[in-house]
């Protein structure tokens, strides 16, 4: 019966599995920041998509100037999309590399740097700091899943 | 023997991983379902984007007025994307958060109600609806990612 | 304590799982490529889309002239999106149909044909070779991913 209850808690309780957990919600939580600050910045910029969207802000033709594109808008949609190229392969070789028995330093050692660097590639994005600070940013997440998926492949090799 | 035999198992075996599975498939059915969408309307509304996929259309440059943008089409590509941006992280920390010994009762409310909000997202911004209707249900749909994610996160802590 | 070393590596040991791990991290890799393949048409085409990223190319309105669209940018970016909307339903599906415990030499099929359709979807859209090469590529990906739902459903089913 005891073996029956930790079903469920096993993999948890896998440190490596912990950390894997801890940093997959921390960048996902980070990507779903994107969606609130789109949301702040169309809102104060007043620039929407869908007319459904400016129906309270005025009647007939005067809504329609606020259906437009704004520059901060798109510069946080790139942001957001470029989270979702980046993370979802993090996430998901992450999770494969997490099941693959690494040492937990080096597994600590590539979740933390990605995690550093796509937090990074945020504030390089949005403020934006100056090239080549994004791309870099960007070459160290992507390195590391590379890293794992190394990893990965080489221990569940079944082709 | 038997041990070995259930590894595969076990996991499917457990109730909260089962309920996971299910709504996980779900949704990401719903969000395979806009593809679907998105190409009855290129198909009905002939607006595509690519040279190759008006060629059977016509010749030279009477396929060429095929090319185009049609609001229907871009409505359904930004569901999409929105699915994308909310059912990715539902997915990744559903799966961490199933993991974490939840109540059945309280995982099942969880998986249900972001189910429910994110079905009522895709009329919403398919029919369209007025607002708020779309930005209720999608802020209940992240509510529950939200709230997923501190149980895991609470669980799960190894930084 | 046998036990307690073997909790990570039992689901990295069942053969399905390691299949499964091989293809998932096949697949996202290619689509990890599209960053690359991106990347190298911005810089040999110089079209641009952020500001500081042509700094270098010139000072002032001599740089601007490199924010611009540029169609083989487009063209990989469409293919890029069509790999999110469609190995991340595959990745997730495919992890709790690996944990369904199908026979390896379904789920092989399974993953086999999948990530052969994507890898042709992806030369049928980069080259781009004539319709319907690109839509029946996704439409045979597509299907595999609809069968594997349809295993996850028929054996989690728990509403």
């Amino acid at each position: 019966r005891r073996g029956e209850m930790a079903k469920s808690t096993q993999l948890i309780d896998n440190e490596v599995f912990r950390a894997y957990a801890t940093y997959a919600a921390v960048v996902l939580l980070k990507m779903m920041l994107m969606s609130t600050i789109t949301a702040y910045f169309r809102v104060t910029r007043k620039a929407f998509v869908n007319p459904e969207d400016v129906a309270s802000l005025g009647k007939g033709e005067s809504a329609k100037k606020y259906l437009r594109t704004d520059s901060d808008v798109e510069r946080v949609r790139r942001g957001h999309l470029n989270d979702l190229e980046n993370i979802v392969p993090f996430v998901g070789i992450g999770l494969l590399y997490a099941l693959s028995s690494p040492e937990l330093s080096t597994a600590l050692l590539h979740f933390r740097i990605f995690t550093g660097a796509r937090i990074l590639h945020t504030f390089a994005y949005l403020i934006p700091l100056p090239q080549p600070s994004r791309v870099l940013s960007w070459a160290v997440g992507y390195s590391v899943t590379l890293s794992m998926a190394y990893k990965v492949l080489k221990t569940a090799w079944l082709l």
